[in-house]
């Protein structure tokens, strides 16, 4: 005998056509003037979700498989998206892999308000560090360095100008996560030069002509690292703003790093540094 | 009045339609079946592809915009690819976009011969460093760790089981030209370690679970880093095979690096101690 409809069973949407107006309005969430014009964004997978919803983001929209209902985690996002006015979509395989536009889509997606704070509301005194970021063109780049500054124990990122957007989805994918638990600013240099000087910290740059070793320096909290553009670099004016321009050494014949490589040499360095100065406690 | 035709212009091949063989045999090489059949993969951009020159490997098929062929290092390509008994095609961009499977490819792209080497005829005894690497998946990682391991003066990777191709359009892009001067090996782990009793040196993993600080250990030459796949990390028989395994340490609420930025982590603590043993030379 079937088990009887449950409250939760009637509170969740049925949906197997890809051409549902809603199942649009999440698919248009991959172009990023959709996203900017609704201020939302999806995420994929339920360990991410899970980890969204730990972090303070409640779901707006959860659209999964049937199966995942039965799952732990997935029964979980289910009653806690309900249970903070959200939606619940239960979708077929085609339908979630046209949201996902993927083959093989994780099994939930959720989508989420898009969360920019203003500068002004930022006291950044006492933390380790932020990223400066001045026109990052790779989403993959951006939400790999958001990983990275997670794992060192940063706060945020600061993207200056036009950076690409961290809430793409190839940005969220390569965040893991770390998007809902690191800040995001979005301003232009003077604004933060102007912030900045009511913080303290050390504003440092990398440039491949900088002739200061990157371990030379003792980095304070909270240091600003600020990365620039995947070709060009930081501009020179950006350059002459900062207090300290740093060189990562390189020895073969590469003549750059990849920007989210030379951003974890640069934070991964801080790290180290303020466990020297804490005694080497993690 | 026209130029008279030279001996250059009557040894390139003019193609404009994308249906052409020649164009759909180059074409192929997307695919990882016909790069493995015919051992050949393809690059692009002239920077990208007058590195490749310089690091001894002449242009099998050198594919061009007709205007490339004024340009300085578009020009010496042309030259260096007919001097080497290469052949050169001039195509029209349609033609190019299709090769290069993006719409504003780069002017140039360059056909070249895949070139692994055999680990018995490799002598690692004097190197900084190699990467071992299993079972990565994504080939965006796979190249940046190899533009890394150039940037320290790494000597090249050491493929095991299934890992991603080195040679995939994404491989190639991500290496930024680093493929062309680091070595490529493929073999399996009782391989490798049957080779390392030659060879000396350490063999270092990482893992999450490790108690060990990876800047607690002194790395020798030559030092192996190995790094899993970006899911599971190291299987637990190789990591037990390791000399030494390391933890780098994490704070945030992220619970893993991006494979590329760990292997960056460990590849700079190695340039690092080296550089503080050589006297702070770079």
């Amino acid at each position: 005998m079937p088990a009887q409809p449950t409250a939760q069973d009637a509170a969740i949407k049925r949906i197997t056509s890809p051409g549902n107006a809603l199942v649009k309005a999440i698919r248009a969430l991959h172009q990023k003037k959709y996203r900017e014009a609704k201020g939302r964004f999806i995420a994929e997978g339920l360990r991410i979700l899970a980890e969204a919803v730990d972090q303070g983001h409640a779901i707006e929209t959860l659209v999964v498989l049937p199966e995942m209902r039965q799952h732990r985690v997935g029964a979980r996002l289910v009653e806690h998206t309900l249970a903070h006015g959200g939606q619940v979509l239960e979708v077929s395989a085609p339908v979630l892999a046209k949201i996902a536009r993927k083959d093989n889509p994780q099994g939930a997606v959720g989508v989420f308000p898009q969360r920019w704070e203003r500068l002004a509301d930022v006291d950044a005194s006492g933390d380790l560090c932020w990223a400066v970021l001045e026109g990052i063109r790779d989403p993959g780049n951006l939400g790999t360095i958001l990983r990275t500054l997670d794992a060192v124990g940063g706060s945020g990122a600061i993207l200056l100008d036009q950076c690409c957007d961290p809430y793409s989805i190839e940005g969220v994918r390569a965040s893991m996560g770390s998007l809902f638990c690191q800040r995001l600013v979005h301003t232009d240099f003077p604004t933060f030069q102007a912030w900045r000087a009511s913080q303290g910290g050390l504003l440092v740059g990398t440039s491949l002509t900088a002739s200061r070793d990157y371990q030379q320096i003792s980095y304070p909290r909270p240091t600003f690292v600020f990365m620039g553009n995947e070709q060009s670099g930081l501009p020179a004016d950006y350059e002459a703003g900062c207090d300290e321009v740093v060189l990562i050494p390189m020895r073969g014949r590469a003549d750059s790093l990849n920007v989210s490589i030379a951003a974890s040499v640069m934070l991964y360095e801080l790290l180290n540094q303020d466990r020297r100065r804490t005694g080497g406690a993690r």
